[in-house]
């Protein structure tokens, strides 16, 4: 791969040696400060706040010895450029959702979401409990990167369109902003898709440069104004059925932490991955709700549309294959799936239906 | 309430002067052991592993300055006796399932399940985003108590039979091993209910002093080994569906530390309530896969019994009603679940039926 033999010779070995100069002498005294680099801008309703809880729990568990400094999108770096800044050394630490990366290597978008891939709780069990945390550090140690999972919006919305979808006909010609593999999946289905960040959404859709757009769900989406412009919302996605945040640390940084330093940073990762997936899930009913009173039609793609989506998802998974690191992740991905969703099913799903019959 | 005297005028006023007294010099010296008692037997798959998690990443982020001392149940006192043990500075945190302590007060139930209650998500929404956590502190302000949540079983098999239920009247006479109020549920239908604490919940089984229990789900109940003694297994159930479970510190004690330890028992409980879901929710589907291997029946109640279940909740739960704790509690959780259950249901809902249509 190109890009470990440019890491291994160029800008990592060259920031390995400043962090060894600097951070020594900082960490000597007690005190270190990390600047945080995210793909949001300040205030994105969620996934920004994902990022300085974070960033506020490391610094307040290590009682100020390690202070993390926030730079949202623009403020040091551009929202798409944080890979980059902190694999060069220019920044610390990141803050965004991985499957912006899958340029830089498509097994990143696993540790974001994939289409008709993992929901938020299945993604856990593999990412804590099976492997995805492993397989995690093996795409890191090519870039040098040590990552963990830092929010979760939860199943997203399937998006804002100007019409109604009523087969995957619709999807010909469609301007839509959607990252990561299931952006390509909505390509194989004739739309034109984009990529770009939360911050320049609004922007795009009111002016027309696309005609719709997913971001996230009813209390972030509202958050986006997206309902001023369009009315038509599709609640239900197969692109992103739980879409997790990360925290990636420049691993030479990394390796000049203290264990403690390191364990606080690890464990405040997975309390704000389970705080924000809280934060989405307690404020979407109620956005939802506020959407719908202000006109806003809430539908459901037809089954033809599921069907095609379906058949592009598996294309687009297909496309990588080959790659021994993707192959591998992907391997371990779906047996976790496979392996988890059943019982979630025969317990919690057996439960909630009862729930709703008898309760009402 | 009488309790709420008792502790200011005797034990814990007395708690308090000993920790002032004891916790100040061991502080300064910047090293500081707590003593951790919990309802579980040392080992005890998934219950115990949350407690110990929890204890590890403090020790851990602490950098050893605050070192937590597990005392699993029968190593210093006995596994309903944590309570009186912490409430009283005999230990200084324990970790267990509160609705152990509904004769304390009734409230508790709230921070671990109620029959027809909320799944873990739909409760991680109300405690760290609504007024679940507020509203644990008020019930802990009245026994001396900090608690946080601190470990999840998800939705909680509806446990083991001698036989097949074919209506409600099968529970006439049962002797059944579950606790709290979903407990009593059941003994309104007709079952004679007994609350074992898990290290006791085998022998009674195999001994035939109970005709069956539930315990959590297929990875800790084969471990518990209820498959040797009966074959009927209900998947889902009304009683536990997303049982938390607590790390409580004695008040005085949480007072006495700094904001920095404070903060970390708050976060590591938060990443073990995560963590300990995932583990169960990535061991459970095996498990139950080698249980009907191995001859288990696996099967639902018919909606008859779940109508009764409901009937025998609803009265359960209103018996307290007039406490105003607990109709504050109760109010707040159930406007909670109506508000986020919905949108849980329109959007991974959703999504999971098409992924299972689709994907087969």
């Amino acid at each position: 791969m190109d890009r470990r033999s440019f890491l291994k010779n160029s800008a990592l070995g060259g920031t390995a040696a400043a962090a060894t100069t600097l951070a020594a002498p900082a960490y000597a005294q007690g005190n270190r400060t990390l600047t945080l680099v995210t793909t949001w801008g300040r205030g994105l309703a969620g996934v920004h706040d994902a990022a300085q809880r974070a960033a506020d729990t490391i610094t307040a568990m290590s009682g100020g010895s390690l202070t993390i400094d926030l730079k949202a999108a623009g403020e040091l770096v551009g929202a798409f450029e944080v890979f980059d800044a902190v694999t060069s050394g220019q920044a610390d630490m990141y803050h965004g959702a991985d499957y912006y990366f899958v340029n830089q290597h498509p097994g990143y978008a696993y540790f974001t979401s994939v289409p008709f891939g993992m929901t938020a709780q299945e993604l856990s069990n593999w990412y804590y409990h099976g492997e995805g945390q492993a397989m995690h550090d093996e795409l890191g140690s090519i870039f040098g990167l040590k990552s963990f999972l830092a929010g979760n919006t939860g199943a997203q919305a399937g998006g804002w369109f100007s019409k109604e979808i009523a087969s995957p006909d619709d999807f010909q010609g469609l301007k839509f902003r959607m990252p990561g593999l299931g952006g390509q999946a909505l390509g194989r289905m004739g739309a034109s898709v984009q990529n770009l960040p939360g911050a320049e959404v609004y922007q795009a859709l009111a002016s027309g440069a696309i005609d719709g757009t997913e971001w996230i769900g009813p209390w972030a989406d509202e958050k986006a104004g997206f309902q001023e412009i369009t009315k038509f919302y599709y609640t239900a996605g197969m692109h992103e059925p739980g879409a997790a945040l990360s925290l990636a640390t420049n691993l030479d940084v990394w390796e000049s932490l203290s264990p403690a330093h390191q364990k606080i940073i690890e464990i405040a990762s997975g309390e704000a991955h389970q705080w924000n997936l809280a934060q989405f899930m307690s404020n979407n009913g109620s956005a939802l709700q506020r959407l719908q009173a202000g006109g806003v039609q809430v539908l459901e793609f037809p089954d033809s549309v599921w069907d095609a989506m379906g058949v592009a998802a598996a294309e687009t998974m297909d496309q990588y294959a080959g790659d021994d690191i993707y192959d591998a992740i992907r391997a371990s991905y779906n047996a976790s799936m496979a392996a988890s969703s059943g019982w979630i099913q025969q317990s919690e799903g057996v439960y909630r239906a009862q729930r709703d019959r008898v309760m009402g």
